[in-house]
């Protein structure tokens, strides 16, 4: 007997949580790599924290994966290909659009976490809530974006082209990860309602995106 | 007018500083890296979460320079040759050469801290000895290298030899320090005693470094 009409199946949870957790290493990963393409040492230190706080979340999500009884590696293992596929289709080629996308991915998956958070019980949601990004790391990435554009307006239409490009590859990957994982698709669409409300969900991420883009100036 | 006889100058503690803040940094980054070496993901996010700790201390670090009036980007920048040069020369090639690394470094750093904290005022003494690791971090180290050589007895002399060239490399760097930082040394030198005292507390890092190695069965 479920707990509440609209519980969320266990091995959906476990689903959501092993793709976060997954994401959560990789990026990780990734971010400590493109730290190195910082011009100094005090940058890419500040890209390097950002990086470890990604393993805080992982932590937190693991345990809760090993809490509902499930192996976290099991539980991740299915999304290593669609995750790694988006990170080696978009990898930063220099420090801006390397801040680029953490900017681009932080709050696309902040506003994925607020928005999913919603769908499930009250533990699972306080998690998808205590691992949001923290604010300083978009006012550093905000800064760094805004500062390079003032110097440089020719680095305008390139960041704006590779801001496009990281949002296509990931709703393309994610409606890759739709198709293969029905349960996963069951926990948005049951959560929401219907198939006419995933649409809208995805419409509030890309509008939240688009805003984010003015705020740095790549809404060209 | 020093505040105790035996009271450092503030420039060497930044110095000091300086360097352990460095050496997060690259321990961070290089960890990070080998991460992909592990057979797994559960061993991976192991490395992983090691490599993020580093991130924590390096800000502690880097928060007492500022909190002394330097900038820790300039603290930092004497020793990014000697610590990249360590580094460079002994990357490992597989996820045991990766551990036995972690393992053996976390050790001595660990260790250097320790004495390090008896030359310094109360601050910056309570500070070397937050900043050691913790003991799950060479718990996971011990274990997975002693499961390696009961499954593998082959590896042992490998391993130890490349314990024997991390040492190695590590007393050639600290040697570099030594001639290259004046006030650095002076700190060590002043803070022990005399020279001699300093020669032994060489000896006791190699005879707690040899105790570590006996411990995983790499002492043959």
């Amino acid at each position: 007997m479920p707990t509440h009409p609209h519980s969320p199946a266990k091995e959906s949870v476990v689903d959501l949580l092993g793709m976060l957790a997954y994401g959560e290493l990789v990026a990780f990963d990734r971010q400590s790599i493109d730290a190195r393409l910082a011009p100094d040492l005090r940058r890419r230190a500040q890209l390097s924290i950002m990086a470890a706080a990604e393993m805080r979340n992982y932590q937190r999500l693991v345990a809760r994966i090993t809490e509902l009884g499930a192996d976290p590696q099991e539980a991740m293992e299915p999304f290593v290909q669609v995750i790694d596929g988006f990170h080696d289709s978009t990898a930063p080629r220099n420090w801006l659009e390397s801040l680029v996308k953490v900017y681009v991915g932080d709050g696309i998956a902040d506003d994925f976490f607020r928005e999913v958070a919603t769908l499930l019980d009250p533990v699972d949601r306080d998690l998808a809530l205590e691992v949001l990004h923290n604010d300083d790391h978009s006012e550093f990435a905000i800064a760094e974006i805004k500062a390079a554009i003032a110097d440089n307006p020719a680095v305008t239409n390139r960041l704006a082209l590779w801001a496009r490009r990281l949002v296509g590859e990931a709703l393309s990957q994610a409606q890759r990860v739709a198709a293969e994982h029905d349960s996963l698709t069951m926990l948005i669409v049951e959560g929401t309602g219907d198939l006419a409300k995933v649409g809208e969900l995805i419409k509030r991420l890309m509008q939240a995106h688009s805003e984010r883009m003015t705020t740095v100036g790549l809404n060209n």
